[in-house]
C-alpha cells in the first residue's frame, strides 16, 4: 500500500489539462491501448481499455440507520456529500466513457486529477492510495465470458468520510447482494459508516474470485481427463491458455491481497477501528484465493509433464509396432527371396518336402520372434 | 501471525446476520464449495466443506491439579467458564454441522462472529488470531484414508484464560493420548493452565504429520522400485499424485510453522512465560516436518527425470533392435533379389558352386554386421 | 536509490585527470566497449558506447510562469543558472561525443567528475544520485529500430534548484510533447519548478516503454500464429531473440522502477513536496510496464513448450506414416516373395484361382491393417 | 538462532514424564522413526535414530593453563562442575543409547528436559539455544561410509560457564586433533575458557565437511568421465544419488551456517568477547563449504542435461544408420525385384549386357546415395 | 560486510600455533586442498591453493603529495609504517608461499592471526573485515589463461591509517596503471590517503572483469554460430563449460559487490568521508559487471534450448528421409514382387503392354507419393 502523506495540496480540478493534440485512436467498441497516453501530461483524462458504447448509468443510494433511498440519476449535479453522522451517500457508476461526468465528480468530491486518470486507465494494478480527504482503492474482478474466457473488469472505490463512490466498467449484478443487504433494516451495513460499505464491496468482489475459480477448477479437471485419454496438441494449447488465465488471476489477486492487508493495517481516519477486523477477514479470503490459484498452477505444470511424457510414450508405442513388423517379416522375406533365386544347382528346390519344410521354418521363426517380443512386453 | 489489536469491540452474537436468500447447495454428504458464500455478509455461518451426516459430539473435561472430570454432554447449556486459578474447562466438539450449537458456543464464550465463520469454513489457512479475551488457532491435519489418499481435517482451538475449546470435523482417536495424560495425576498438564493444554494439542497434531510422512516415504520408495523396473504411464501419474499430496502437505505445514513460531514469540497474556519454550519446541518439530517434506519433493522431482530418461532409453532400445534387423536383412534380401532376376545372361547362376558361394557371402556379411553392432554395444 | 550524504566536497573540475596513455580503440561509428576503461582513474571522460559522428546539438529553454524562450546554442559559454524563483533553465544536449563541452558543463554547474563519467558511460544501470547541489538521474529508453530490433538509448537528467540538464545519445522527437506543453501558457509545467519538468521527462520516457511494448506484443502474437502453423527452427530462434529483448527491457525497467520509487520517497530539497505525488504516479506506470513485460515473458516461455512439443508431435506423425507403410507392405511383399519361389512342388501355383485368391488374401490383410490403424487413430 | 529469553524457569528433572504406554518399535540395530514419538509429552526421552548396540563411552578431560587430565569414566557420579577461573571440565560422550546416563547428566548440569529430548532425537536441524545457565548447540557431521555413502551423525554441544559436554552418536577419531592440542602446554585452548573449546570443536566439525566434499568432488569427476564415455541409466541413477547427497549436505550446512553466524553475533555471557572473532572465522569456513556444495549442485545439474542430450544424440546415430541402410538397399532391392518379374515381353532381360548394365546402374545409385549421406555428415 | 566490533584484543603474533603434525600434502606446483586444514587450530598458516615455485617479490612504494619512491626489497625488516600526514607506504607482495615473510609482516603491522590465515587460504569468498587498526579486504580477480580458461587469483588488501599492503598470488601487470598514476605528480592519488589508493586498486580489479567478460562474450557469440551450423555434443560440452565459468564469475562478483557496497556505507575511520563516493562508483561498476554476467547466463540457457531442439529437429529430418524412402519403394517393391510370382495363371504376364503398363503404374505411384510428401513439406 502506498500511503501518501497527507501534505498533498487540495487539487484544483481546473488543473486538468488536455494534452496538445491527443492522438485519437478511439474506434468505437475497440480497446484503446495504454501507449495512447505517451507524452500526455499527468491527469490527462483518456479512457484506456475496451470502450462500451451505451452511456454510463449512475445510481445514488442514501442510507442511515433508519432510512435507505435508492434512485437512478442522470447527472451528479446537485449532489451534496452528507454531513458527518446523519447519513451515507453511495454513488455507483457503471461505465467509464463519460469523461465530463468524471470531471464533474472530481470537482464535486475534490478528487486529485491523478485519481481520475487512474479510474480511467483500466490497466491499473490493484492498489490503495490515501489522499487528502479520501481513500482511493482500485482492483480487478473477473467475469466468466461466453466460451469460458475470463473477462477482467476494473472497479474503483473512492471512500470519503460520509460518502463512497464505486465505478465499474460494465453493468452487472455483482453488487446486488450488497444492495439487498442495505435494504434490510437490521443489517449492520445500515448502522455502520461508508468504511463498512467499502468492506462489503471488497468482500463481495474477493468472494467473486471463488466463483471464477470453481469454474476454473472444473475446466482443469475436464482437461485432465481429456489429456489422459488422448494427448492432442489442442489439449496442450488449452493447458497454455489456462496457464495464462492463472497468471492473469495471480497478477490481480496478489496486489489485491497486499492492498487489503494494507487497509487492515491502515491508520487512515477514514477506516474506523471497529472495521479493521473486517478488512482482515477479507485479507484471509484473498489468501485462500491465492492458495487455490497456486494449486491450479501446480496442477497445470504437472499436466504439461504428463502431456510431454504421454507424447513420448505414444511414439514409443509406434516404434514398437514398426519394429515388431520389421523383425517378423524381414527374415521371412529374406528366406522367400532365397528360394526365388534362379541358380541352376539349388538342391532344396527339388526336395519333395522342401516347400512345406520352409513354411515350417518360417512359422518357427515367427513364433520365436513373437515369444521374444512378448517377453520384452512389446506386444 | 496476525496479532489483532485488543481494541476490537466485544462482539454481540445478535449481530450474526443471515444473508438474503443464501443460495442453498447443500446436498447431504457432499462438499459445499467456498464460492457458496459469495455475496453473504461477514459472519454468515455456512459450513464450507464435506458435510458429515451424524450429529456433533461434545466432550467436556474439567481438570485441575487435584481432579479431572470427563463427560459427554448434549448441549453447551449451563456451562460456565471456570474462575481463574481453580480449574480448567476443555470442551471438545467433533463435527461442525450443528450451526445453532456453534452460535450458542459463540455467545457463551464471547466469540466474534468472524471466528465462528472461520471455524465453519474448513478451507482456512493455518493461522492464529489474538482476539479480545481469547486466542483463536486453526490448523489442518491429515489422515491416511483408504487406498492411501490423504484426507485433510481442519482443527480449531479457542484458548481462553481458564478454558479451551477444540473443534474437529470428524471423530477420531488423535487426541486420545492427551486425554490419557490428563487422567494421569502426575502429569504436568494437570498442573499447568489451558495454554499448556493448547501446546499439548498442537504438539500432538504436528507430530501426527510424522505418521503421515512415514507412510508417504514408503510409498515413494515403493514407487521408485516400480519405476526402475518398468516406467509405465501409470507410474508417472502416481508421481504426479504424490507431488500434489506433497503440495497439499506443504500448504498446510508452512503456515502452521509460522503460526506456531508466532505463538512462541507471542506477548498475549493467555500464553504464560513458562509455556513459551514448549511452543518453540513444537516449532522445531514443524521445521523437521518441513525438512522431511522438502526431501520428499526433491525425490519426486528426481523421479520424474528418471522416468523421462527411462522412456527415452527404452525407445533407444527399440530403435536399436529395428536397426539391427534392417541392417542385417536388407543387404541379404537385396542379394537374394539379384539372383532371382531373370536375365538371360547371368553367368553366376550357372556356376556349380554359385548357390553355396552366395550362402557363404551372406553369412560373411551377416557376421560382419553382428560384430560391428556388438562393437557399438547395440547388442 | 543511493542517496549520498551531502558531505561530498564540491568537486573541482581541474581534478578530472586523464589516464596514462588511454588505449584508443575509437573506430568511428563503432561501439567502444566498457573494458576500454580498465586501469583509468575514476572520472576519466571516455565515451563508452556507439559513437555518433555528427556533432552534439544544444538546446536551451528558459521559462517561467509568464515566459518561455527556446533557442539552439553552439556552446554553453555565458550560460548562468537563473536565480531561485524567477525562471527555470532547461539545457538539452543531443549527442555525447563532445567531451570538452561536457567538461565545460561540469565546471559551469559544479558537477562531480564521477557524474560526468556516468553520463558518458552509456551502459549505466538506471539510478539516481543525490549530489551536493544537484540530483543526477540516469535511465535507459528504447527505440524501435529498422527490422524491429530494439535500440537502447541512455538519457541523463541533472536536476538543480533552478535548472535542469538532460542529455541524450541521439537526436529524437521523444521529448517534443514536453516542449509543446512548455509553450502552452496554461500548462502546469510553466508554473512549477524544474522538479516538475524532471517528472514530465521521466513520465514521457516511462510511457515510451508502452509504445515499444505494443509493438512487442504484436510481434509475439504474429510469432505465435507462425508457430502453430509451422514450428520451424527459425521460429525458435525468434522466440530466443524476443526472450533476450524482454530481458533487456527488464534489466532497464526494474532499476528504473526502483529509482522512480526512490524519488517518490526522496527527502531531497530539490524535489518539492507537491511534486512527490507525481513521481509516485510515474512509479505506478513503471509497475504497469513491468507487468506487461512479465506477461510477455510468460507467453514466450509457454511458446517454447509449444514449440518443443510440436516438434515431438511432428516426429510422431512421421513415425506413424512410416509404420503404417511398413505394416501394410511388409506382409504383402512377404507373400509375393513366397509365390516367387522356385520350388518344384508348390501346389498353389498350379491352382486355377490361386493368383486371384492371393489377391483376395492380400486385400483382406491390407483392409484389416487399415481398420486397425484407423482404430488406433494413426490415420 | 533462536535465542530464548533467560526467563525460562530452572527445569526440575523430576518433570521428565514418560508417555502412557509408549509404542515400542525398538528392534535393536534399526532406526526408530520420528513418528514413534507422536502423542508423547514433550521431554519424553526416546532415542530417535539408528540404535548402536555397544554401550556409551564417557571421557572426562579437566584442563587449565597449567594442567590437563584426561580419563575414561563409567558414570557421571561425583562429577562437580569446576569453579569459575580455576579449570575447565570437558565431558565427551560417545553413544546416546544410555538414557539413564543422560537423565543423570541432565540433573547434574541442570539441563531442561527439552534439551535432553533434542539430544536424543537425532533428526534435529542444526541450531543453538540459549538456555538459563548454558548454551545448547546441535549440528550434523558426515562420515564417508563403506561404498562411498554419506553417514550423518548428530553432535550436541552443551556449553556452560566452566564446563562443556559434547555428545556424539558413534565413536570416532574426529575430535582427536582437539585433544592433541589440549595436551600441548602452549596451546591457546589451555588458556582460554570452554567457549574457545566449543569453537575448536565447531571448527573441526565444519572443516570435516571439506574432507567429505573432496571425496564428493572426485566422485563427480569420475562420474562425468563415465557419462561422456557411455551414458547408461546407471550413470543417471548415480547422478540422482549424488544430487540427494548434495541436498543432505545442504540441509545440514545452511542452518549450521546460520547457527554459527548467530553465535558470532551472540550476546550470551557464555561467549566471551575475544572468542567472538573465532566464531566468525568458523562462519567464513561454513560459507566456503556452502560455495563448494553449490558448485557441486550446478555441476550435477549440468550433467543431467549432458546425459539427456547424449541419449538423444545416440538415438540420432541409430536413426542415421537405419536410414542409410534403408535408403541404400530399398532402391536396389526394388530394381532387382523388377528384373525378377516374369512378364513375357521384357526386352531388357534379353539384352547381352543387361545384367552388367544393371549392376552398373546399381553401383551408381549406391555411390550417389553414399556421397549424399557423406555430404549430410550422416556417415 | 561483517564489521567487527573494535573490542577485539590486539593479537599477539606469538599465538600463531602450529597444529600437531600437520598432514603434509604439498607436492610442489600442485594445489593443496582446503581439507588439508581440518583439525588445525585457527590461525594455522598453511597455504591453500596452487603453489608457485619462484619466491615472493616485495615492492615498496612510499609516496606523498611531493614525492614517490618505488623500490624492490628482499625483506620487510626495517620497514616502519609512516606517521600520519607525512607519507603513505604501499607494500605489494607477489606470491604467498613465503610463510615466514607473512608472519614477519603480521607482527610488524599488528595483523590478527586469522587475517594471515585468510590471506593464505586462497579460496576465500570476497569480504571486508574491520579489524582493530586496519581494514582487511579480500577479493578474487580472473586472468585469461592459455586456451581461454579462466584462472582465478586472490588479492588481499590490508588498509592501515598510513599504509596499505596488497598481496597477489602471482606476478602480473594488472596494477601497473595504478603505479603509473602514482608516478604522475598531479595525480589525485598522490594527494589522497591510502584509502584512495585502496579504491584505485579495487577499481582496477573490478574493471579487469570487463576485459574477461569481453573475451567471454566473444566466445559465446562464436559458440552460437557453431551451434546454429552444427549442434555437436562438443558444442554442448562447451556450453556447459561456459556455464561453469559464468558461475565462477558470479560467485566472485556478487560478494565483491556486497563488499564494495559495504565499504561505501562504512563508518570505519580508515575510509575518509571524501573517499566514500569513489567506493560507490566502484559499486556501480560491480553492478554493471553483474548485469553483463547475467546476460551471458541467459544467453547460455537459451543456447541449451536451441541445442536440444536442434537435435530434435535433426532427428526429425532423418526420420523424414527414412519415411520418404520407405513410402516410395515399399509399394513399388511389392508390385515387382507380385509379378515375380510363379503362378501358372497370371494373365497380366502375357499381355503385350503388361511390362510397360506396370512401369507406368509405378511411376504414377511414385509421383503421387512425391507430391504428397512435398505438400507435407517433408521434401
Amino acid at each position: 500500500m502506498m500511503g501518501y502523506s497527507t501534505a498533498v495540496p487540495k487539487p484544483v480540478p481546473v488543473m486538468v489539462e488536455r494534452g496538445p493534440l491527443p492522438e485519437v485512436r478511439s474506434m468505437p467498441g475497440t480497446a484503446r491501448k495504454r501507449s495512447a497516453k505517451t507524452g500526455l501530461p499527468p491527469g490527462s483524462l483518456i479512457h484506456i481499455g475496451q470502450r462500451h458504447t451505451d452511456r454510463a448509468k449512475i445510481c445514488l443510494c442514501e442510507y442511515g440507520a433508519t432510512h435507505c433511498r435508492e434512485r437512478e440519476i442522470q447527472s451528479l449535479e446537485g449532489i451534496i456529500p452528507p454531513d458527518e453522522g446523519t447519513s451515507v451517500a453511495w454513488v455507483h457508476i457503471d461505465g467509464l466513457q463519460d469523461i465530463p461526468l468524471l470531471e464533474q465528480m472530481g470537482s464535486l468530491f475534490g478528487l486529485h486529477p491523478l485519481t481520475l486518470e487512474d479510474i480511467l486507465n483500466t490497466e491499473q494494478r490493484p492498489k490503495s492510495e490515501d489522499h487528502d480527504g479520501y481513500l482511493y482503492v482500485v482492483l480487478r474482478i473477473f467475469h466468466q465470458g461466453a466460451g469460458g474466457a475470463l473477462i477482467p473488469e476494473q472497479v474503483s472505490i473512492v471512500l470519503g468520510s460520509t460518502w463512497l463512490i464505486s465505478l465499474q466498467e460494465r453493468k452487472g449484478s455483482l453488487l446486488d447482494p450488497v444492495r439487498e443487504r442495505l435494504r434490510n433494516d437490521n443489517s449492520r451495513l445500515r448502522k455502520a459508516g461508508p468504511d463498512y460499505l467499502a468492506h462489503a464491496l471488497l468482500d463481495t468482489m474477493v468472494d467473486s474470485y471463488f466463483v471464477v475459480l470453481d469454474a476454473f477448477g472444473e475446466k482443469i479437471e475436464t482437461l485432465e481427463e481429456v489429456l489422459v485419454a488422448s494427448p492432442s496438441p489442442a489439449a496442450l494449447r488449452q493447458i497454455q491458455a489456462l496457464k495464462r488465465e492463472t497468471l492473469l488471476l495471480r497478477r490481480s489477486i496478489w496486489p489485491l491481497r497486499e492492498m487489503v492487508g494494507g487497509l487492515g493495517r491502515s491508520d487512515s481516519p477514514l477506516i474506523r477501528e471497529q472495521s479493521v477486523i473486517y478488512f482482515r477477514d477479507v485479507y484471509d479470503h484473498a489468501v485462500q484465493v491465492i492458495d487455490t490459484i497456486e494449486t491450479c498452477r501446480d496442477m497445470l505444470s504437472g499436466m504439461l509433464d504428463i502431456y510431454l511424457s504421454s507424447v513420448s510414450n505414444r511414439m514409443n508405442e509406434v516404434m514398437k509396432v514398426l519394429t515388431v513388423f520389421a523383425a517378423l517379416f524381414m527374415p521371412l522375406t529374406f528366406l522367400a527371396g532365397i528360394y526365388g533365386m534362379n541358380f541352376e544347382y539349388m538342391p532344396e528346390l527339388e526336395w519333395r518336402w522342401g516347400y512345406l519344410s520352409l513354411w515350417g521354418l518360417m512359422i518357427a521363426i515367427a513364433a520365436f520372434m513373437l515369444i521374444l517380443f512378448r517377453r520384452k512386453k512389446w506386444l
